[in-house]
């Protein structure tokens, strides 16, 4: 095996109650790398069309990098993969903390998860074993119960615990798997996924460090990091969101589901409130100097505990402004929430907000909400909605099938509030200032993301994150509200540098040029790449990922912006502004024809699946 | 500027016979990099649509790249362009020696020599100063005389000197340029468009060593290639073609107008018995150790002059085997006399088996060939003819016109001996045994090209060549004789590397892989930049050149094969097969496609122009 990989892969039969150990070879990894690049694999090779996501038959698929584990800022990534209760197509989603590294040490590259355990069971993998053992005492748990239960019981306070909380049991169509407690494989619904499974937690051990070919090569990268602070310097400060209030003046930031573009109380919920008023400490992940973690700690009113880390800027927007929510400790406390119950926060906050909209137009009353007042700007309300969803009580059975299901179920026009694409809820970034974070919005095959997504604003002058895509052969910014077919192209160039990280499995708040990840996998691996390598097992990634998406029914209609965003924000710098339908559709079809995919359908052309080896 | 550039064009009006200088900066020099793609630019840009190559609206470019006179193996290139009067569209050829890092020595990037001389003159480019000079002396003098000439009445004998002999004069249609008396700009007729301009010869004499950025990465490199001899060691020892023999036997080698497979003769003519038989030793490029340039010396029957070089592989069997020749030193004097003359070797041959063929079949009699016995097989009907070529004496004057033209003239079915694309006459390997080789000469812009092509064989099974487009993600070997999607794609990849290798200006023999060329790049300009920028470069400097052949009104249609290719060789391996042409149509369609270029009509897409930035 080349460095990098253990050439193992556990497959785990739950209904059977038996694991086994598929083994994989140089030219597999090199094919497809790791994280997405496996999992579009596998769901595309293994799963029959058709099937029920929350079925027994759905695999789950918790994929590593070559880079995973190894002693590199950044490097402490897994990617977990199924197909996905909300979008009916393919789903990846990708976490940090230790729990990754953790599995690397044990001796494998990644888990399929196959079946459904009769009764709730979680797995136990150390050093080269597994076992599938007994949860029924860890049903009902949150997570942080799960993880000391599950350490104390093993007798070991080192094991890193991936697991879910009453949100994936209960089939919450938006439930995260959260691991490490405060990191979360958040979108797309893997956590129920993993509870139609009855599988409450994987619990892992390993000692065996990852051996890579040229060990100092990597060293000069990490300290290329460390020499170059200046990078990432806002993230160890503030963690994600560091410039929320510019970002709100810019018109960035949704507000009350995407209606509005002001929100004056932004200084009460910013990372820059936090660290000063609830933060006690930032921490990091695996092997990572950034440490952009936010922990926080709160006495009254209510308590929340450090254990769970803290909001990111992600669900600072989603359960604060967007929900009109300016009150930070409550914005804390469901961060809390849904890292106890595994609930993703972006999907939570939107479905919320959804909620709260159609409560303000009359299309949910209290008699629907149990007494609740779900108006824009509740804290109260959001707290109480969060609960309600984790547990599928009252409104919450509704909300926990995600906006697009719920808009569907409460009608009376309530999908026009609905705020997704392919039933992912929008992230907290917003397509009207940035032309191609649409787009990608559109076409992402696990819907709506915006890691793997391109912000248009970051490439529209002269800056650092130019620099990272310079090796690329992007020299000349671009405006962030165009979208022609440079800004597509350059839009496809990106969006591939992301799936890169996520077939590596890098954190992309490091700042790694193109090139250098091309020299990060020849100084893990040995081999001699290059960056177009890396770019072709990408393309070959979406492709597939594509491909699973075409064989379960979706279609290039399915790659759209809800039609809020073809109409002005009712206030803000963005008032005046809208996305213009025709210039999507346009911009799809040239990333088709750059992908290879049919200009029209999107349906990837046979010539390319030939070219790419996808059968 | 950038380190690896003047940042100076020298621009030569020789109607005017005034010189003036353009500067160019640096996000000019990475959109286009040099060489060939300065020439695609400049020839796009600056050349009125329907001129006529030979008249002075014609320009003639000199470009130099930044790898061009850096301490690297390989780094002694520069790229000649212009409109082509072989082609009527884009023309581009390459050439080795020390002319090119002299230039870069002496100040400028490039070359543009516009309208025509009065009177025959000759350029002289020093340290900076650029004065054309009258050559009126110099005028029918041979390329060695010229040389010799110059040197003497600037009194300095390390002047090099890239010029034309007769042919050129002549207006001669496959007449070369030929610098340092052995390295030849060969293909496209570059020598007639330098004749019809009235320039005799370029001098460069300078003295300003280029800077590079990271010297020390680059002695790395060096020191890399030194280390790896085994890569080059057949060049080193035999020169171009050092498995001749076994090519035969696989059916590569031309015979008798691509008639035939077999030459039992081949051992008299091969490199090795050049080695036994003539040379007196090996010479290289600027700064190469490689040394692949064969030396011979001939007494008699021929006097052979060694400063004329030695004959390659191209040209063993373009005046060889593909007349049926097999007299070695006959060979060698029909290589001095090219060079002496400026005829490019390969067009010359193949002109003159296309004659050969002619008057086998009776279109040509001794009335038409002066008595001459223009019979396959024959040394001396060979040497004659191409005197007679050079001087467009009699027969001579048609064959100088090149085979497409030739063929037209002389009538009654002589096309279908015509063996060429575009008018460009097919070099010395064969697409019925290397299915992408003949895809690569049908779709290159400036006709049938060896160099910027695939040669399907040396990637049919693992071992160096694969090695060096690994990095390219190219992991498993494909079958020679296929060309279905996959192929096509990894055609397409390797056909920018070597576009890429034009551009920098390297060397095709010195064995860096796809990520070494942008670590040279890299070193010597400190451009954090990665295989994918150039890539890019390379796909902008081919669509900027397929543009050019289309408003000159090239179609698909010229994107074709001659129809000998579609019926097996009457002998040997390949008796059998033959190049389908359905395949090729298929195979040019999705080249097309991948280039985004427009699938039937092979013109590019207005969006691919867009996102190239080509107006």
């Amino acid at each position: 095996m080349p460095y990098g990989y253990n050439g193992q892969i556990l497959r785990v039969d739950l209904s059977r109650g038996v694991t086994s150990v598929d083994a994989i070879d140089e030219l597999f990894c090199r094919k497809y790398l790791g994280g997405a690049g496996f999992v579009s694999y596998f769901l595309l090779k293994e799963l029959r069309q058709g099937i029920d996501p929350l079925s027994p038959e759905n695999k789950l698929i918790f994929a590593l990098g070559p880079v995973t584990g190894v002693p590199l800022p950044g490097s402490g990534r897994h990617c977990v993969g199924a197909k996905s209760p909300l979008t009916g197509g393919y789903a990846k989603s990708e976490s940090g903390g230790f729990w990754g590294a953790e599995l690397k040490y044990a001796g494998y590259d990644a888990i399929i998860v196959e079946g459904k355990a009769e009764k709730p069971v979680y797995l136990w993998i150390h050093d080269g074993e597994a076992s599938i053992k007994d949860a029924g005492h860890l049903w009902g748990k949150n997570t942080k119960e799960t993880q000391e239960t599950i350490r104390a019981e093993l007798g070991d306070s080192l094991i890193r615990v991936a697991g879910i909380g009453p949100a994936g049991e209960n089939l919450v169509r938006i439930a995260c798997i959260i691991n490490d407690l405060k990191d979360a494989a958040g979108r797309g619904g893997m956590g129920a996924v993993m509870g139609s499974k009855n599988l409450k937690a994987i619990a892992v051990r390993g000692h065996k460090r990852p051996e890579v070919a040229e060990p100092e090569r990597l060293k000069e990268l990490r300290q290329w990091v460390l020499a170059h602070r200046e990078l990432w310097a806002s993230f160890a400060e503030l963690g994600t969101g560091a410039a929320m209030e510019a970002w709100v003046d810019a018109g960035n930031v949704p507000v009350r589901n995407f209606l509005d573009g002001e929100f004056p109380e932004i200084a009460e919920i910013s990372p820059t409130a936090v660290r000063d008023m609830i933060r006690i400490k930032m921490e990091g992940c695996y092997a990572c100097p950034v440490r952009c973690k936010k922990i926080v700690k709160i006495d009254e009113p209510y308590s929340v505990d450090p254990a769970y880390g803290g909001p990111e800027y992600e669900t600072l927007a989603a359960i604060g402004s967007n929900c009109g929510v300016s009150d930070l400790k409550a914005v804390a406390r469901g961060n809390e929430l849904c890292n106890a119950y595994s609930l993703d926060t972006i999907s939570t906050g939107g479905t919320i907000a959804f909620a709260m909209e159609c409560f303000e137009n009359g299309l949910l009353t209290t008699k629907d909400t149990d007494g609740i007042e779900l108006r824009f700007g509740s804290a109260e309300a959001m707290l109480k909605t969060i609960e309600l969803i984790a547990r599928r009580q009252g409104i919450g059975d509704i909300l926990a099938e995600g906006t697009a299901r719920a808009a569907q179920k409460i009608g009376k026009g309530a999908t026009e509030f609905a705020m997704h694409v392919k039933g992912v809820e929008i992230p907290m970034h917003e397509p009207r200032l940035k032309a191609a974070l649409g787009l990608g919005y559109a076409i992402n095959p696990h819907g709506a993301d915006h890691c793997a997504n391109f912000h248009d604003t970051w490439f529209s002058q002269p800056g650092p994150f130019l620099d990272r895509v310079r090796p690329l052969g992007i020299l000349e910014p671009l405006p962030a509200d165009e979208l022609g077919p440079r800004k597509v192209s350059t839009f496809r160039y990106v969006h591939l540098y992301y799936i890169i990280l996520d077939s590596l499995m890098l954190c992309m708040f490091v700042p790694y040029d193109a090139q250098q990840l091309a020299d990060i996998l020849a100084a893990v691996t040995g081999w001699k790449t290059s960056v177009v390598e890396i770019m072709r097992v990408a393309e070959r990634t979406l492709t597939m990922a594509r491909s699973f998406n075409i064989r379960e029914g979706l279609t290039a209609a399915d790659d759209k912006l809800p039609n809020r965003f073809f109409q002005p924000k009712r206030n803000g710098v963005l008032s005046t502004k809208f996305y213009d339908p025709e210039q999507l559709e346009k911009a799809k079809s040239y990333y088709y024809t750059l992908m290879g995919w049919d200009a029209k359908t999107g349906i990837p052309t046979p010539e390319k699946l030939q070219e790419l080896g996808i059968e």
